[in-house]
C-alpha cells in the first residue's frame, strides 16, 4: 500500500485533504497528516470525511530532524505546506531516502543547493506547485511553448495573480479581505522589485512599490491594478524566453487599493523590526501620528493628507478612516512592532466572514509576432470559492499538490532534482485534470497594429 | 613600565598615536600599534615621529581570538580604533585579563552585555569615547548637570553634529566632501528613526528621513540642516533628562545636501543587497535609469526632475548632473549593489583633495525654565583639521581617547563596566584638556518669552 504524507494542516489544507482522501479511496492509498498539534490534523480529517478511510493524524515537530526522517521514511509521497523555513530539514530527509517532494512555495537559496544531491539520489524535489507561484508557471508554459511552436516571437509577457473577495461580498472601501496569510499580506513587497521593459532593467524600491502599479483590465470583473512581484527577471531563463524584452510578473488587487496601501509604506507602519514602547495602551490615532510630523496646528487627518498629497476629503484618506486609525480605540498589544499592530487591526477589519466567498485571478498577456502579423494573447483564470473553508485559494494551491501526488505516486514523472514546474511532463497533465475539477482559462487573441 | 595598546592604524589615528607618543615620552610608558597590516602601524609611528621612542608596530588579526588575549594581556590600557563589529573579541579579552578598553564607537547590545562581567571583574569598557558620539555626550552632559545645578527645568534638547569641508575648500554644489568612512556615509541612517518633540514620540523611517530635516543656523558659518540620528529617546535615560518633552539628536549638512541625497533613496540607490548584472559595462546613465519608469517620452533627467517634483533646471538635478549620473562614463565595477556603485563614484567626486581641510561641527540647544524665566541656550563647538592627516575628525575623534588613556593610567578614573561618557568623572578632566588643546564650545545664551 503506498502512503502519502501531507506535512502541515493549516487553514488552506482542506481542498487538498479532501482530495487526497478521494484518491486514497479510489486507489487505496494511506494518507498519514501531520501537525505540530494533532488534534488539528485529525479534525481536517474528519471535517473532509475521511473517518472511516486509512488516514491518520499524527503531531509532528517541523524543527525535529529525527521525527521528520522517521516520517519520511515511511511515505512514497511527501507533500509539504510548512511554512517556507521549515522545508529544508524535510527535503534533506526526502533526499536522503529517495522521496519525492512537492511545495507550493518559491526554491529557496538552501532548497536549490539539493539539486545535485537530489538528481544523483534521482528524487524529485517539485516546489512552487500551487497557485502563485504553481498555475502560473504552469498556463504561461503551456501558451509559451505553443506559441514557440508556431513559431511566433514574444515580445511581452505580463503576468498578474491576487487572492481577493468574490465580488457580491465586496463590502468594504479597501475593496479587500484576507483569503491567504495576513502576515504575508502585510510584508508582501519588502526588498526589491526586478523587472524589464523594452530591454530595459526596472528596480523597484519597496517605498516606491505601491505607487508603481499598472492598470489590469478583468473581463468580467472590471478594472483592477498590479505591482511588480520580487525579481520578473529571472523568468526569462526559466519559461525559456531568454531574448524577450519585457517580462514582469506581478499582484493583484482592486484598483485604488495601491495608493492606499502606499500609505502605511510611507508612514513607516509596515516596519517589523523597531518595538513600540507602550504600544498595549496606545490608541491607534496615537500610532498614526507617531509617524506624521509634529504640528501645533494640523490634525493627524490633515497632516496624514498632506503627506500623502490628497485631499483631506478623499478616496484615500477614507480608507484610511474607515480602518480607525484616527480613532481612539486602544491596540491592545504589547510591545508589537509596527507591522503586528498594522496586521492586528486589519484581521479586523479585512476578515472573511461566516458565509463571504474568495476569489482568485490570475491573468496572462502576451504580445508577439507571427508571419501573418502582430498578436495580443490574453489568458484569464478566475476561481471563486465554495465556501470558508474550500476557497478559491485553498483549491488553487491545494489541487496542484494533490494532483502532482497522484502523477508521482503512478510514476508519471519522471524528472528529478530541484524543479518547478515548467515542463510538459508536468504542467500538461495537472492542467488538464484542474480544468475536469472546473479550473479553466479563457482566451482571447486580438490581431494588433 | 605602562604599556598603552592600540588597535587599528587606520586613516583616521594619526592625531592619536601622535598624543599618544608624546604621551610615552613625557610618562615613559610603551606605546605598541597594532593593524591587520604591521607596515601600517609602522608607517603611522614614524610619520608621527615616533621613530626614537619606546613604540613597537606588530601585526594582529582581530578575529584571531588567541592573539587578542595575549596582546591584551600585556597592556595597561587598550584602544580600539578596529570596525565595531570587531571590538567584542577585544572587549572579551579586557574583561578576561582586568584591563580597561576606550572606543568610539556605539554601544553594541553584544558590548552591553558584558556590562556585569567587566563590573564583578572592576574594569571599565568605556565606548562612545570619539566625537559623535563622544564629545557631544560629554559637552551636553557638562550644561545638563550645570542647568541642573542652577535648579533649572530643561524643556527641550536638540544637538546637531557633523563632519564637512572647512568653508574655505567647499568648492562642489553639494558642499560635501569625505573627511570619514564613505561607506557609513553612503549608508547612513537604514533603520527607522527615533526621536521626541512635546511630548509624541516620532519614528521617521529610511525613506522619509532626509527629507525630515530641520534648519540649523551656525553663527560665523550659516545655514545647515539636520537629519535625525538613530534612537534620540534613549537619551532621555541615558542623559539624565527622564521627563524632558523634547529631544532630538541629529547628524548635520550644508543646507540643500538633504534634499538631494534623498533623490538617491528615493531610486533606491543606497540598497546594498541586490547585485546589478553586468554593472562593470553599464553606465552610469544607464544606471540611474535603472531606477526610474520606463518613458518612451521624457529623458532620464526629466524623468528624475518629475520623480524628485522638481524642475528640471533646479538645483537638485544640478547636483546630480555635476556627480555624472546622467554621463556615458562605464562604471567599471563588477556585480555590485547599488550603494557599492553610488559609492565608488561619490569617493571620486567627494575625495578631499591634497591641501583640503576639513571641519567638524557640534551644536546643542537647549531649551529652558529657571525662577528668572525662560531661556534658550545655544553650544557650538567648530573644529578646522590642519592638513589631510590631522583632520579635525581625526582630532575631535582621537583626542578624547588619547586623554581617556591617560586618565585610566593615572588611576584618575574609578568607574567600572561598559560606560559611556556622561559621567563628570570622565567628562570634567577630558573636556578641560581639549580646551587646552584648542578644542572650545562657545556659548550663548538668551532670555526668551
Amino acid at each position: 500500500m503506498k502512503n502519502i504524507l501531507l506535512l502541515g494542516a493549516g487553514r488552506s489544507s482542506d481542498v487538498l485533504i479532501d482530495y487526497l482522501l478521494k484518491l486514497c479511496r479510489s486507489e487505496g492509498y494511506q494518507l498519514t497528516v501531520a501537525d505540530a498539534v494533532k488534534q488539528t490534523a485529525h479534525a481536517k480529517i474528519i471535517a473532509n470525511g475521511g473517518e472511516h478511510t486509512a488516514a491518520q493524524a499524527i503531531a509532528l515537530d517541523g524543527n525535529n530532524q529525527e521525527q521528520c526522517r522517521s516520517v519520511v521514511q515511511n511515505a512514497d509521497v511527501v507533500i509539504s505546506l510548512l511554512p517556507p523555513a521549515a522545508h529544508l530539514t524535510v527535503a534533506q530527509a526526502c533526499v536522503e531516502f529517495g522521496k519525492p517532494l512537492l511545495t507550493a512555495s518559491y526554491v529557496s537559496p538552501e532548497m536549490r543547493a539539493l539539486h545535485k544531491d537530489a538528481e544523483e539520489k534521482g528524487v524529485l524535489l517539485l516546489n512552487e506547485l500551487g497557485f502563485d507561484p504553481g498555475i502560473d508557471h504552469m498556463s504561461a508554459m503551456q501558451i509559451i511553448d505553443r506559441l514557440h511552436a508556431e513559431d511566433a516571437v514574444i515580445t511581452a509577457f505580463r503576468s498578474y495573480a491576487g487572492g481577493l473577495v468574490a465580488p457580491e461580498y465586496d463590502n468594504n472601501p479597501w475593496h479587500y479581505k484576507f483569503t491567504w496569510n495576513p502576515r504575508n499580506v502585510v510584508l508582501a513587497g519588502k526588498g526589491t522589485a526586478k523587472y524589464m521593459i523594452n530591454g530595459q532593467m526596472k528596480y523597484v524600491p519597496y517605498h516606491r512599490l505601491f505607487s508603481h502599479t499598472e492598470d489590469v483590465f478583468v473581463e468580467g470583473l472590471g478594472d483592477y491594478e498590479g505591482y511588480p512581484n520580487r525579481d520578473s527577471v529571472i523568468y526569462r531563463e526559466l519559461y525559456g524566453l531568454r531574448q524577450i524584452p519585457t517580462i514582469l510578473r506581478g499582484t493583484l488587487r482592486r484598483k485604488g487599493f495601491c495608493a492606499a496601501w502606499d500609505t502605511f509604506v510611507q508612514l513607516g507602519m509596515t516596519d517589523d523590526e523597531i518595538i513600540i514602547d507602550n504600544s498595549a495602551n496606545m490608541t491607534y490615532r496615537e500610532f498614526t501620528n507617531m509617524f506624521l510630523q509634529y504640528s501645533r496646528t494640523y490634525l493627524v487627518e490633515e497632516k496624514l493628507a498632506m503627506m500623502m498629497n490628497v485631499p483631506r476629503k478623499s478616496e484615500l484618506i477614507d480608507k484610511i478612516e474607515w480602518l480607525g486609525l484616527f480613532g481612539h480605540h486602544k491596540i491592545g498589544l504589547e510591545r508589537a512592532t509596527p507591522a503586528q499592530i498594522l496586521q492586528h487591526l486589519l484581521e479586523q477589519k479585512w476578515k472573511l466572514e461566516e458565509g463571504d466567498r474568495d476569489m482568485v485571478i490570475l491573468q496572462h498577456r502576451f504580445e508577439y509576432h507571427k508571419a501573418e502579423g502582430n498578436f495580443e494573447l490574453v489568458s484569464d483564470l478566475i476561481v471563486y470559492g465554495n465556501d470558508n473553508r474550500h476557497t478559491a485559494m485553498a483549491k488553487t494551491v491545494g489541487l496542484p499538490l494533490g494532483i502532482g501526488a497522484k502523477l508521482l505516486l503512478t510514476n508519471q514523472i519522471q524528472l528529478t532534482g530541484v524543479q518547478i514546474p515548467v515542463k510538459e511532463e508536468i504542467y500538461k497533465p495537472i492542467l488538464a485534470e484542474l480544468a475536469e475539477l472546473g479550473i479553466v482559462f479563457r482566451e482571447r487573441i486580438r490581431s494588433v497594429e
